[in-house]
C-alpha cells in the first residue's frame, strides 16, 4: 500500500495523528509502521472502541443491583453439599477421557510482569523442593490423567493441550516446551495459539504511540480466545480429533485439576454445554467476580460493579447470597464453542480498562502518566455465559484448588510465589495424612495436623487464636502429579508410616529430604 | 524464715537446686530471692506440675477426634442466620447496660513481645489517623454505650470496666490511664487488678533459675483470672456495685465491640450463664480452636488437639462441622462467675506449653536453648466452659468483629499493626456506605464499594480474579468510638455526601484529611 493511500485510510478513520513523525522515521521504522497498520482494520477498531465506551459509561452499577439472580440451587454441584456424587461425576468425566473427547486448553497470554519478570508466567518456578514450572506441573498432571483414564478403561487416551499465547509470549513459550520435550507429553498434542492484540487508545479514541512509529498494542482480553479459536483453525483441530468438551483455565493457578474429571462429568451427567468452576465468596468486599443471572442470563458480576449492599445480601442459610466467587476455569461443550465462534462471537463487547499507558505526546517525547490516561479493551473468557443453553456451577473448596500466582513476595502482597508454594505443600500435607501417613519431628513425636504458628518450640501463649491456616507454615511436603493428581494412590507409599519433613514422594520413590541433603 | 526452714521446705518439694548460688549471691539478692520463695506453695506448684504433665501426654489426639459433638443449632445464635432477631437482643442488652448490671472485663496481662515492644499491648498505636491506641478506643467505646443507654433509657447508667494485667503489665498500665485522665471514664469506674504469676519448670518439674537468684516465673495464663477475681477482691467489687454480666475479652482485637449489646442481650434472652462469641471458620486448616462438646460439656478444642479427618468434617449444609471459632471473647452471669470463682477453680486443670526457657545451669552460666526446654503452666480463660449450665454460642462476623494484633508487621505476618489498621477502616468505609454516604476519587468519580485492587490506573488485566478483600487497600476512613458504636447515628452526617479519603469523623465533626492537611 502506498503511503497516500495509508494516510488516506487513517484521516477517514480519524487516526492521521500516526503518521505525525512520519518524516522522521528512518526507512526500516517506515515500513514497520507500514506493515503494522496495513494489518489493521480502523473501522471495526473504532467501533469497538464507542461501543465500549458507551457500554463503560453510565450509572449501570445502580441498575445492576436490582437485576442480579443467585446461582439456583439446582444448577450448583458442590464438593461440599453434594459430596455423595463426587465419585459418580469423577468417574464419568475420567471416561470421557479414556475416550479422548476431552481438551484442555491454557490461558498463557499474560507476562510475568507483575511477578517481576519479562518471560512467561508458565515458566515461572515458585520454588517448590522439585523446583518445577507451572507449565511443568500442568503437563505431568495431563500424563498422569492419561494413565489414569487408561487404568481404568484398559484403552489409550490422550488429552490434547492446547495452549494460547500472545505475541509477547509466544516464541518463549514454545521454544521452553521443545527445550523440555513437551515434558513426556507427545508433541503433537500439545497445540500452541496465539490470541490478538488491540490497541491502546486515550479516551478520544485516538490510537497511542508507544514509540514515534510504533503503536501502543496489547493482547485483547483473554475473551480475545474466541476469535482465536476461529482465526487458526483450532476448532477445526479439536473436531478432527474428536474433542467433545474443553477444560478452559488460567496459567497462574499452582492448584488447577486440568480437565478435571469431577468437574467434567459433573457438566456431562448434567448435559450441560457452559460450566463454571467457582469458590465460595464468603467476605463481602472480597475482590471476586461472582457468576450470578442478569436479566435471566449468566453473567460474572465484578465485584467493582457491585454496591455494597448487595455484596452483602444473604440467604436464609446465612451464606452471602453472591458466593459464587469466579476463578477463570471453565468447561465448555464443543459443540457450545464452535456456536460461539461461528455465531456469537462478534457480539461480545470490548470491556474497557483503564490504565497508565505510556505513550508519546506531540513533540515525541515519551510520557509516563501518573494516572490513567487512556483505556485497554478487552473481552473475557467468561462473556460468552449468556448464551449457554444449560449452564452449571460447580463449587470447590479453595484451599484445594486455588492459589493464583499474581504478585511478586513482598509485605503486603497476596497471591505471591510463597502463598502459591504453600497452597501446594499444604495440600499434599493433607494428602499424606489422610492417606494414613504421619509426619514426626526432630523428637520423634507426631507433628499436629494444623501445626503451631511459628513452628515447635514457639507455642501459643494463652490458648488465644490466631485464625492462620495451615498454609502459612506448611509441612514441607511435595508430591508428583505423576504420582498423585487428586490425592488417589497415596495409601500403599504412606498409610501407618512415620516421615519427617521434607517429604518428596515422585516417580522414583519416597524421599525424605533431611538437612543434610536426601 | 531462717535459711534452714527454707533449705528445708525446698528440700521437701524437691527444688533444693533454687538454693544452690546461695553462697555467691549478695545480700540483697538472698533477700529478694528469699522473698520470693517463701510466698510460693511448693506442694500446690508441683501438684499443678505433676497434673498438667499427665493431661498433656498420651495419646489424648486420637481419643479426643470421638468425644466431639459440634454446637447444637440450639445453643447457636447467628448475625448471618438470626438477623430478625438482632434488633431484640440489642435492645435487651442496651437495657441492662442502661441498668448498670454490665461489667466489661479486660484480659490485658501480656506484653507486646511478639509485637516488638516492651509496654502493654493495649498502648500500641496501630496509625490510624487518629493514632489512638486499642486502651484509648476501647474506653471510648465503653462511654459511647453509657451514652446510648442514657439516650435510650433516660437514666444514668455506668459500665465498670476492671483490667486484669500482670504483674509485668501493672504499673506501665495505670500510669498510662492515668496519665491519660482514663480517657474520660470515672476513674472509680476503672478497676485494675493483676494475674498471678507461675514458675518455668523443667521436664522434671525442676523450677528453673532465670538467674542464680531469681526465679523464672511467667503469668498463670488469662485463665489465672478467676484466681485473681477471688483474691484481689474483684469478686466483692462487682456485687457491690450490682454486677449481673460480665463481657471478658482480649486487648488486642482491635475490632471488639466492648460489651457488644447484641450478644448480651442473646445471652439474656437464652437465660444463659456463658457465652461464647465466635467467627465462622472456613478452612479446616485455620489455627482456631473450636467450641464444641466433649463428652457432654462444652470445651475449646485446640487446633493442635484436632485430627484433619475430624477438622475436614461437613455437615449437610457443606459448613465445616467444627466452624464455631473461638475468639477468646465471652459473657458470664455474674452468679456463674462467683461459682467458678468460689468452687470450680481449683478444679481447673494447667495447660502445658513447651517453650524455650533462657536458664542457669548447674555451672552459673546463662543458656539460650534453641528447642524447647522446659514447660510453663497456664489456665485458659474458655476452661470453665465446661461448668456452665447454660451456654451458648454466638456467631459473628470476623470482618466486622476480629482482628487481633499480634505481630511486627513483616513479609509473612499475620495479625499485624497493618491488618488491624485496614480492618477498622473497611469496617467504618462499610459503616459510610451503609448510611448512604459515598465516597470519590480525585477525579470525582464515585469509587466502587470493593476497590480495586492496586488502587485508581491498576486495574485488572483480564476480569480475573484476585480473591483480596476490601481490607487489603481499604479507603482511609476512621469514625471516633464517640461517633459511633456500630454504625448507628451515621446517616445525619454523611447521607448522600460525597467524601474524598482521607475522611475522619470525630466529636468535632466531618473532616476530609487530604494531601496538604485538613
Amino acid at each position: 500500500m502506498d503511503p497516500s493511500r495509508l494516510a488516506a485510510r487513517l484521516a477517514e478513520a480519524g487516526q492521521s495523528h500516526l503518521l505525525q513523525f512520519w518524516k522522521e522515521l528512518s526507512p526500516e521504522e517506515q515500513s514497520d509502521l507500514t506493515f503494522d497498520l496495513q494489518g489493521m482494520d480502523f473501522q471495526e477498531i473504532n467501533g469497538f472502541f464507542q461501543k465500549a465506551m458507551e457500554t463503560s459509561s453510565g450509572s449501570k452499577q445502580e441498575k445492576m443491583d436490582s437485576r442480579m439472580e443467585p446461582v439456583p440451587r439446582e444448577v450448583l454441584g458442590s464438593v461440599t453439599r453434594d459430596r455423595e456424587r463426587l465419585k459418580d461425576w469423577e468417574e464419568a468425566g475420567l471416561r470421557c477421557i479414556s475416550q479422548s473427547k476431552v481438551a484442555v486448553l491454557l490461558l498463557a497470554g499474560g507476562q510475568g510482569t507483575r511477578l517481576g519478570v519479562s518471560y512467561p508466567k508458565g515458566m515461572y518456578d515458585v520454588g517448590l523442593p522439585s523446583h518445577k514450572t507451572l507449565f511443568e506441573i500442568q503437563a505431568q498432571r495431563i500424563l498422569k490423567l492419561q494413565q489414569l483414564a487408561e487404568q481404568n478403561h484398559h484403552v489409550k487416551s490422550h488429552v490434547p493441550w492446547y495452549i494460547m499465547t500472545s505475541g509477547r509470549t509466544m516464541e518463549a513459550t514454545k521454544a521452553y516446551f521443545s527445550q523440555h520435550q513437551y515434558f513426556g507429553l507427545d508433541q503433537n498434542n500439545v497445540i500452541f495459539f496465539q490470541q490478538g492484540m488491540l490497541p491502546a487508545m486515550d479516551y478520544e479514541g485516538k490510537i497511542l504511540l508507544e514509540k514515534r512509529g510504533k503503536l501502543s498494542m496489547a493482547p485483547d482480553g483473554n475473551g480475545g480466545l474466541y476469535r482465536a479459536l476461529g482465526n487458526q483453525g483450532i476448532m477445526e483441530d479439536m473436531e478432527r480429533r474428536g474433542v467433545e468438551f474443553v477444560h478452559v483455565y488460567c496459567v497462574d493457578n499452582i492448584l488447577v485439576k486440568v480437565a478435571d474429571p469431577a468437574f467434567i462429568g459433573f457438566c456431562v451427567k448434567k448435559g450441560a454445554d457452559c460450566g463454571a468452576k467457582v469458590v465460595e465468596k464468603t467476605n463481602p468486599t472480597e475482590a471476586v467476580g461472582v457468576v450470578c443471572k442478569v436479566d435471566g442470563h449468566y453473567k460474572v458480576v465484578e465485584y467493582s460493579e457491585i454496591t455494597l449492599a448487595t455484596a452483602e445480601k444473604r440467604s436464609a442459610d446465612g451464606r452471602l447470597l453472591f458466593n459464587a466467587g469466579n476463578v477463570a476455569n471453565h468447561v465448555f461443550s464443543f459443540s457450545f464453542l464452535r456456536d460461539v465462534v461461528e455465531k456469537y462471537e462478534p457480539e461480545l463487547q470490548h470491556h474497557v480498562a483503564q490504565k497508565k499507558i505510556p505513550y508519546v505526546d506531540p513533540e515525541g517525547r515519551l510520557v509516563k502518566p501518573d494516572k490513567p490516561n487512556g483505556i485497554k479493551m478487552e473481552k473475557f473468557v467468561f462473556d460468552i455465559f449468556q448464551f449457554a443453553k444449560t449452564f452449571v456451577v460447580y463449587e470447590v473448596l479453595r484451599e484445594d484448588e486455588f492459589s493464583p500466582l499474581k504478585n511478586a513476595d513482598s509485605q503486603d502482597a497476596k497471591d505471591t510465589p510463597t502463598t502459591a508454594r504453600h497452597a501446594l505443600m499444604s495440600l499434599h500435607h493433607r494428602w499424606v495424612l489422610t492417606a494414613g501417613g504421619h509426619f514426626i519431628d526432630e523428637n520423634g513425636r507426631h507433628v499436629p495436623a494444623i501445626p503451631r504458628s511459628g513452628g515447635a518450640g514457639s507455642f501459643s501463649d494463652d490458648g488465644k487464636t490466631n485464625l492462620k491456616d495451615g498454609t502459612d507454615l506448611p509441612i514441607k511436603c511435595e508430591i508428583s502429579p505423576l504420582v498423585s493428581y487428586g490425592g488417589e494412590g497415596l495409601e500403599e507409599l504412606v498409610k501407618g508410616k512415620e516421615f519427617q519433613p521434607n517429604l518428596m514422594i515422585d516417580e522414583t520413590g519416597v524421599h525424605q529430604l533431611v538437612k543434610n541433603g536426601v
